[in-house]
């Protein structure tokens, strides 16, 4: 269902994880010193990571949070509990470093790539900000589509030519984020669509709506669905037809990605849809996203489970910019940092496991 | 039932979490640009951490994990799939920088503080090395007691006055971790007095065991208890007669870490066993402890849910050492930093809720 040339290239060039790298260091970590297994998940994460990159001794060096902003005409609804302007307004605060997603970057040493994908009002030019809006503002999916086919397609390059770049300047790792006010709401009905649950299962309080605010919601979503009967099998027309701008770019983002064998940290709810619309345009894409959290967010663990994938974190957090992301970074770093630097028996001169000495060896 | 003078005087100067900075706290929290609540467990430890720092904007910055080693007489019965001298390897390993806790730790930017509780065999001189060894190996607690309990006391002054040192060095937040090879058995024996469980359900295979060496580990453990009748009303004997050398050291961390109101990260297994020993002392020591993860081994569930404690992360560890803490301290850096480093909605021009508008305000 592919038709843009350049999306049909990139899906074919998205390879299976390495299985040599795998191996070697499945190898590895059974010589570090510890018993077999007992890192658990970091090893786990080693392994996976020695495949994503095609390297037995993977780093984790460089980390970019790609945090893209839109707004949606749905929100016009009362589907969020802040007015739309909070988009753009929060757009400001990241570039001023003083939101959450900053701060947990700081922390992180991961670099915030701030992306206006489509902020209703366009923001004063500033060299840090990277716009990429084809249009703005989406429109109101709950009385048509969020943006043309052609549009869509266009979101996704940006985003694949994005994280080219950035992986060009040297990204090891990159996470996903979002901002856009009302954009739970086009998530849920991306969920939805996918997983073929109701909308009510998948649909949740979002920035925190009340219970009649969140009846409203229920209902847009819904009608989105009804409305715009997107077919799940083509992931396109489910962004074009249900999704938002800001998404378009985040999933675009984990198929640039996936092609150049980094890492895909995918943060919360949005980002998941994201990568749900990634995915059905390129299954092999997979293979490359590591959840970082389970969100607090109402349909989130239903998106995780359609995609099988399984969360590194459950902080009931729901905030959202990739603020989970950076955090799973830190853990992804871990297993990275586990695999690359810990001291072998040979090398450290400790000795072996009785079990093992006594049985096979 | 405490006794000793020194430690009657402890247990009396751990005052309760601080209401006024909590309060500040969580009102701060509800002025960041965020929806409130929305970054889940992390305001909550921001708000802990200012309970215990009795600061309302804590830092995390300087972080130490105290990782003590010490043998167990009991190891000599196979309970563990290492020999015992790999307790003696694994210190030179610490001190080397080749472990798992060392990598870790670089990354979460922790000093480690390696200590020798009662190792067998005396290691090397090394500044770097702390040695607060009362006696080189506990006895065999499946035959008799671990140590006398005028020992176990000094075990336990041991570590107050060595995290006391640390904090006048500057420390914001403790973390505890072991090393010992057979500590799992003791650390079971110890759980299985608090919680009252049957020595079985709380007896796991350690460093990875085969299912023989796991029946004659729950056989060890149940002699101990039935040897020794430890009354877990006294914690101290509880210590000295099942217990092991870094257990008190490090239950003693957790009393002075408690006393001058810095948080303690708790490791997995034999780590929470130390803190059963210290909160059995000093009930309100309890208020201290952030457990860092749930540990992949049998037993530690337990002796969580008997302390009350949640642990931030279930990444299938086993290893001790500290790990775990080390990677929950980044995690407790985290809140630290949003709930210092965030702007509020007022500092960065952006719009509050509209339920707030519209309802209250």
């Amino acid at each position: 269902m592919v038709t843009d040339a350049r999306l049909d290239e990139l899906v074919g060039a998205i390879a299976p994880l390495d299985a040599p790298a795998m191996a070697a260091a499945r190898a590895r970590q059974d010589q570090l010193t510890k018993p077999p297994g007992a890192l658990g998940r970091l090893e786990e994460l080693s392994i996976w990571l020695a495949g994503v990159r095609a390297d037995p001794l993977p780093r984790c060096d460089s980390k970019v949070i790609v945090t893209a902003a839109a707004d949606h005409g749905v929100a016009r609804h009362g589907v969020s509990a802040y007015p739309a302007e909070v988009t753009r307004q929060m757009v400001l605060n990241f570039l001023a470093g003083g939101a959450a997603v900053n701060v947990l970057a700081r922390q992180a040493n991961a670099r915030v790539v701030v992306v206006d994908a489509g902020v209703s009002v366009p923001l004063p030019p500033d060299p840090r900000l990277v716009v990429r809006a084809p249009m703005r503002c989406s429109g109101d999916i709950s009385t048509g589509p969020a943006m043309q086919r052609g549009l869509a397609v266009t979101t996704l390059l940006n985003g694949v030519d994005l994280v080219a770049e950035q992986i060009d300047a040297g990204a090891d790792v990159v996470g996903i984020g979002d901002m856009g006010i009302g954009n739970t709401t086009p998530s849920a009905a991306i969920t939805a669509v996918f997983t073929g649950l109701p909308a009510r299962s998948v649909t949740g309080r979002g920035t925190g709506v009340s219970a009649e605010a969140l009846e409203e919601k229920v209902t847009r979503v819904e009608r989105a669905i009804a409305v715009n009967r997107p077919d799940p099998s083509d992931g396109i027309a489910v962004l074009a037809r249900v999704g938002g701008l800001e998404i378009g770019l985040l999933a675009g983002v984990c198929l640039g990605a996936a092609r150049a064998r980094r890492p895909v940290v995918v943060d919360g709810f949005i980002a998941t849809a994201a990568a749900l619309i990634a995915c059905a345009v390129a299954p092999e894409c997979r293979s490359y996203l590591l959840a970082a959290h389970r969100s607090a967010e109402q349909g989130h663990a239903a998106a995780l489970s359609h995609l099988g994938l399984s969360p590194l974190l459950e902080l009931q957090m729901r905030l959202g910019e990739g603020t989970g992301a950076a955090l799973g970074m830190m853990i992804l770093e871990a297993a990275a940092r586990v695999l690359t630097d810990m001291a072998t028996f040979a090398e450290a001169g400790v000795s072996g496991s009785d079990e093992v000495t006594a049985g096979e060896g």
